[in-house]
């Protein structure tokens, strides 16, 4: 028969750390800290296995681990003497869901378990604390009543509110036993009412419910959604742990607690962490009570302090990385609950396993490894600049619980900055009380968050640590009043929409919008991290940039050349957006000829200071690429325009003939007919499908006038720069060719050009020219096309967009159900489709390769800045990846990891073959 | 040295008829005739190979072939016994061209070369007829002139005219010798002004620069979009024939005439052709003078007439096809100038090969490959309803050129058919006095030409029974005054825009719109020669109907199932459209479900209807696949309504919300709010690139009530159907998937509907469920989906505009210049890109195959009826193709002739290896 659970307790368990794939990392946890020895209360685990079995088989638990539940609870309750829903000592229990990877506050709880009318007697007995027993009971009819029987929490809170008031108390704890008593009897009959039954008196019916409640938490819309924002995925189920409960709440002596071994948010070696004493686990975590800094407790507990700090290092020790830790205190005792990898920002990443390497816990190149490609990221986030701080006071100051800087408009609930965000009204700053699982959307398209409650280990610092966003969390000066929609700090007070500053790495509340500098590349601490990757680096590193300030980020963060340089970002701006109009409006090849020599001094210009910039690397430069409607006003505004300039009347007349002059001046419009004939042009080049329309090379091809002066200011900013000294390595790409008779066609207008300009300046330089490879199309025939170029760039998106018949712009709405129905593992638009599109990346660099073995391959699109889809262009045997500035760090550390993997993984094939 | 030039004359040619690559079709045929001992004027055919190699050298003649060129002129000079230039007794030569593939009037012809100053008179004194050599002087610097030198012609006619007006005639004849020579001297300052150059009096640099002017006419503007037309390759080029001079016009025993061995019309054998006695080659074909029945030839030169019938039979039998052909009668002595397989209508093709294979001159095998697979479409064209004929008169009668019935709103010019075809407003009818190659354009888009002057082998004949399209032509009785923009028939005037309709099989036109019917598909002669093909086809045929009629009319024409049932047609028409919109508009899934419930009879219906239709034979059904929008009032529309709601004061309001409220009577709106509530929600379905949207099968999984409803409706028409004793096959098919699991999440609905519909009704139904491959990722992944579907259907059409990244909506603009620069061969949605499209289409085959062997394969894009695609089809291994009902025959003969051919390669294979 399968194993589907596994005892823990009295020094032994039947797993082990490494089985993060059967117990879950909460599992894996507790039997690696038994087997050590140290004081876990008793358990066992029903694995992962179990949970994928239940959602195989419809939503049912299958005999074996009915089976296995029983046997192993029969051994708990011999082991630790007493039995769940034995009347006079009874076990109680609680069940803990624990996956492979942490998804903090995903996944629902039971405390308490084996307490019933009879059993809670019990426990007032043996604790001598009737108040605490009722407490516990009510509470768990509370926790069972909403999780595993799904009634909306405000039915218990509504009886217990009432009887507050009936009391006239303001305090949970103002409550008396006998209180507590009659709130247990209306919470049963809350639960009478709503499911028809009574709260099961049975506790191992309990057992039961709560575990099947777990496995069912698994599909809970929090627990995709963070599943899906962290690439986890629904397949690898959830274990459940029933364990012995220890009490944290069972008087003064009592506590419970979470920390860190190092600091999670600087890396600093400081042992990190919070407590409260007489309170329940979730207490702590869930950012209610602001906790107390671990410290105290040695003032309070000092053989209890000692025996933490001892346990935890040892536990550092022995996984060789930082921990996250639970414990609690029972009556003087101390109990381990968790420990696992903390969760730490970037810094902290790169800080952590630079210690170690120090402190001879890791070596170099599993320091690689520990550092997050995307986190790294985060050492690249903006920091307020020093000038502006100097002139403004903090309003407030809370915990620095994840750094950077963040601005942005105050908005009171997750739903509203949701709605914010896809209104596109500029950043926002979620500021709440507190955060709960519930937020995670809001957060995730949050600038930054701000608590009035919860310390570093709350919720909002946890979550916001692991998506690399800026928090103060536990402000305790600050007032929210998510009723009224106020921020109150002292005297002033900030309503929804005002701006807010906050600095995650001081804890600094800020009002207003404070400038932000970018960070520096040349933190001393990255420099020497990235030293120790770059040797293991294959993969060439470029930059996407169309101006030259971009283009120097780009080489300060290490880029080795310009991988997409997009021309049409030029037309853009003050005095080369009307020469570009002109040009598209032109009726004739010759007036479109007059514009397009306006606009070549411009371009000339932008070219000539990028190439300074990369003076000796390669500049990859896009023929124009866009649709021309794009430079022109919309269709529907111009329809709606001339409706309303011909039915206005008298003074309204005036005013929409006001309005129209100002919005058309740059096409000198003031009445309906040149309104009109404009109208008309737009109409023109409307198209329904304008991603599969007239643009790219077909632009090119219909108008090769505009190749030719992009050509001619390209090799004419070229000779500039050269004879400046600089070497100038000029790459043209020609976009969107799907058949190699477009590319031939354009390759001629772009030889003869250099021919001529470099002819009339007697210089020579080098150039190759090239396409991108974004139509399946061009993928296909990659062989016949790689004859005309000497060198591919994978427009990624393009291809992903046609390949899987996406549009970017309208994938809005289908994404989230894709996702959360599974049809999408993850955004194919963020991570390269591998299966799909990545097909056609290897099917073209393969025939390509086959035609021109020289042929140069990199890939330009978004993914050139995500750590897999690096991976995957190393393994593909591309040249290089290019993204954004900001990525290039993020790209170099991914195609380092990549080097270093596949190099381990060589030797280790080296070594098998000796053997 | 490489052979450029090739000689015939004398009874012995260098080529023979079966070098068409090499000499084109002119010379092949020259060469043949020769050979055969038949009267041909001698000279030589410059080859294709020297065309090519033409523009290779950027348009210039390498030595080689200038060398050969004077070789054969001086053995044609030995021959004829007359010197090129030579003043006494000159020879004077044609210079034609004349490609692999006919392409009529596409190319320019020079006649007359070898006349200067000098050679004129000796030709008047040879003759004793000056009139005739300074008439035959003039027209070759006119021809020269234009086609050489490319000086307008009107240059050349303003002096013409101006000559008759001074002489006040009217006629060309009516001028004199006199007046002859001082147009001549008229034309030649014409030139000299016009090129700065005097008319060269040197007779070999005439010949040079006629010769190469054919070569650089196989890209002149015609020549291209016949190319284009007819999918003949760019790359093939031209050979010139320079042929010793014959004269038709010497006299009154002088003519030209052309003619074919069979009507080219209905296929009946008759001796068919027409002549002009007096005149020269080209005047019969340009259709300027009607030309007598080829009869008359008997009574005027009964010997001539008998050796032209002799000749034209023995060349029939020689070529084992009805030929077309060219004749000279000079002074009584006749000469062959061409023959070639005559073109000819689709039902002329049909009754030819039968009748061949009667005769004993072909067998049953390559009759079935004498019918173009396209050709045979047109016997389906439909007829005018014979009820329609009974109570009008024609007005007119002409020559029944090409046949079919046509009915188009009047335009006069070529121009003005594209303008109206562009502004989609209905069919036009070309009325012409007579078509040049200029007017092809028009042509191409005109349901029918019809003409006053030209016979059954001039412009508008030829070209329209090469393009299957109704023509009448000479219909002598009609005033067609292109001018005044009026036909005048009798008493009665038609102006642009009225409506004519004509008959191509009987010559007849009418006023007025006549009503048409279908063709009979039970035609006798169709279906004997359908029974001679039908066995070689082992490729399924289907056809795409939506509605029981269009199943009726696909099954009488063969079709073995529906491969396509387009279910969102269902949707509009009254009592349907506004369930359709309420589900649209719902806010939530109730209200959606609520207005399903309403569409469900009524689809059922609509199924039921083609199931019957169907018994016996399977039915592809694809679930909802348009995007929703397209079921809602126009966007742009509502904003432009919102808006002038809103301003519109006074009377100018009512007429607006009078207006407003027809509009949008099916939604009750009367008022402002209504209409902007509507606009949000057509805002919020607005999708920047609806072909990559929100779509196919992504509509059924966001709201998958859409697919169980139609699901419910399918299977409950099919147990009504089968309750009935007929055998219903449905197979569902899910569009736009993906990815696996996107059908699996389809998949799962359908089964449970089905489980349920037919389990409520204890009725077994066979059935399958597959999916279009339409997306590049679909074929990229299809090992994966085959575990999914039990059937594939290429959506070609989609996967085209994917593959390629063009829109279906957005090519017109590109498509014309594509072809033009030869990026593309042909229209990607006409004929399947074999290289692109079709290697998904083969690599997905493969893949779904090796997952499932039994996989059932089809393809039911619009390429299912192009014979090129069908025969890739089978070559692939697809099981079937689907097509538009009336392409069904078209399909079956392709997939006989592919399956046929196939089959004598494999024999032929089989025979090579037993040697």
């Amino acid at each position: 028969m399968a194993k589907y659970v596994y005892f823990f307790g009295d020094g032994k368990a039947e797993g082990n750390g490494k089985m993060k794939d059967e117990l879950g990392g909460k599992g894996a946890g507790l039997a690696e800290m038994t087997n050590a020895g140290l004081p876990v209360p008793p358990g066992f685990t029903i694995s992962t296995e179990a949970c994928r079995e239940y959602f195989r088989l419809g939503g049912k638990v299958s005999k074996e681990v009915e089976e296995q539940t029983r046997e192993n609870l029969n051994k708990l309750e011999q082991l630790q003497g007493h039995k769940l829903g034995g009347a006079d000592n009874p076990l109680l229990v609680s069940v803990r869901s624990g996956a492979k990877f942490s998804m903090p506050g995903m996944m629902d709880t039971i405390l308490n378990l084996g307490l019933n009318d009879k059993t809670v007697e019990g426990l007032a007995r043996l604790t001598g604390n009737p108040r605490f027993a009722y407490d516990s009971y009510r509470r768990l009819i509370q926790m069972y009543g909403s999780v595993v029987l799904e009634i909306p929490k405000s039915s218990f809170e509504h009886v217990f509110d009432g009887k507050k008031k009936q009391r006239k108390v303001k305090l949970d704890t103002d409550l008396t036993a006998k209180d507590l008593q009659e709130v247990i009897a209306e919470y049963k009959k809350v639960v009478k009412k709503a499911v028809g039954k009574e709260f099961p008196q049975e506790a191992y019916e309990q057992l039961q419910g709560a575990r099947d409640a777990v496995f069912r938490s698994w599909f809970n819309d929090r627990a995709k959604h963070y599943r899906r924002l962290n690439g986890i995925s629904d397949e690898i189920g959830t274990a459940v742990n029933v364990q012995a409960m220890v009490f944290g709440n069972m008087g003064e002596n009592s506590g419970t607690g979470v920390g860190f071994t190092r600091n999670p948010a600087t890396g600093e070696r400081e042992f990190y962490g919070e407590f409260l004493m007489n309170a329940q686990g979730e207490d702590v975590v869930a950012g209610i009570r602001t906790p107390v800094h671990i410290s105290e407790l040695h003032k309070l507990l000092p053989d209890v302090y000692n025996q933490l700090r001892d346990i935890t290092s040892r536990l550092e020790k022995h996984y060789r990385d930082m921990q996250d830790f639970e414990f609690t205190i029972q009556d003087g005792r101390l109990y381990m609950l968790q420990t696992r990898n903390g969760k730490r920002t970037g810094r902290a990443a790169l800080k952590v396993s630079m210690d170690m390497v120090e402190e001879g816990l890791i070596n170099k190149e599993e320091a690689i490894f520990r550092v997050d490609a995307n986190q790294i990221y985060e050492l690249l986030f903006p920091r307020f600049d020093p000038k502006a701080l100097k002139s403004v006071d903090p309003l407030a100051k809370g915990l620095p619980a994840s750094p950077g800087a963040a601005v942005g408009q105050v908005v009171f609930t997750a739903e509203a900055a949701v709605k914010w965000h896809q209104a596109k009204k500029g950043a926002v700053m979620l500021v709440r009380g507190e955060t709960t699982p519930e937020d995670i959307r809001g957060m995730e398209v949050a600038a930054g968050i701000l608590t009035s409650r919860g310390g570093m280990t709350s919720h909002a610092a946890v979550v916001t640590r692991g998506m690399g966003k800026c928090c103060v969390a536990g402000a305790s000066s600050i007032e929210v009043d998510e009723h009224k929609k106020e921020l109150r700090i002292g005297k002033k007070v900030f309503k929804e929409g005002d701006w807010l500053s906050i600095d995650g790495s001081t804890g600094n509340v800020y009002g207003g919008q404070l400038a932000t500098v970018p960070a520096d590349p040349n933190d001393p601490m990255l420099v020497e991290f990235m030293s120790w990757a770059e040797p293991h680096r294959k993969l060439g590193v470029r930059a996407n940039a169309d101006i030259p300030r971009d283009a120097k980020a780009a080489r300060a963060f290490g880029a080795e050349g310009i991988g997409l340089c997009r021309t049409e970002h030029m037309f853009f701006g003050e005095g080369k957006i009307e020469h570009m109009r002109a040009m598209i409006l032109a009726d004739d090849e010759k007036s479109r000829r007059a514009a397009l020599k306006k606009l070549l001094p411009l371009q000339r210009k932008d070219f000539a200071g990028i190439f300074e910039v990369m003076d000796g690397f390669p500049v990859t430069i896009r023929t124009l690429d866009p649709p021309l409607h794009e430079f022109l006003p919309q269709r529907e505004q111009l329809m709606v325009d001339v409706e309303r300039l011909q039915l206005a009347k008298g003074s309204e007349k005036r005013k929409v003939a006001a309005d129209i002059k100002k919005r058309y001046a740059d096409y000198g419009i003031t009445e309906i007919k040149g309104l009109q004939t404009l109208l008309r042009r737009v109409q023109d080049l409307h198209e329904l499908n304008p991603m599969l329309g007239l643009r790219g090379c077909r632009l090119g091809i219909l108008y090769p006038e505009i190749t030719e002066m992009q050509v001619r200011a390209i090799f004419e900013a070229a000779v500039l720069v050269a004879k400046k000294g600089k070497k100038v390595k000029p790459e043209i790409m020609i976009p969107l060719v799907g058949t190699p008779k477009e590319l031939a066609l354009q390759k001629e207008i772009v030889e003869r050009v250099a021919r001529e300009v470099l002819g009339d300046n007697k210089q020579k330089i080098e150039y190759l020219v090239g396409t991108m490879i974004e139509l399946p199309r061009a993928a296909l025939v990659a062989g016949e096309i790689a004859q005309e170029a000497q060198f591919f760039s994978f427009g990624t998106n393009d291809l992903t967009q046609t390949t899987y018949g996406f549009s970017r712009d309208d994938i809005g709405k289908i994404l989230p159900v894709y996702l959360e129905q599974g049809v999408l593992k993850k955004d194919p638009f963020a991570t390269l489709d591998q299966t799909g599109v990545g097909k056609l990346v290897q099917m073209a660099t393969e025939a390509g390769r086959k035609t021109r073995p020289d042929l140069k391959v990199g890939i330009c699109g978004e993914h050139g800045g995500d750590p897999a889809s690096v991976e995957f262009c190393f393994k593909t045997g591309l040249n290089y990846v290019s993204c954004s500035p900001y990525r290039v760090i993020t790209a170099r550390l991914a195609a380092a990891q990549a080097g270093l993997a596949a190099a381990s993984a060589g030797k280790a094939a080296e070594a098998g073959r000796t053997v």
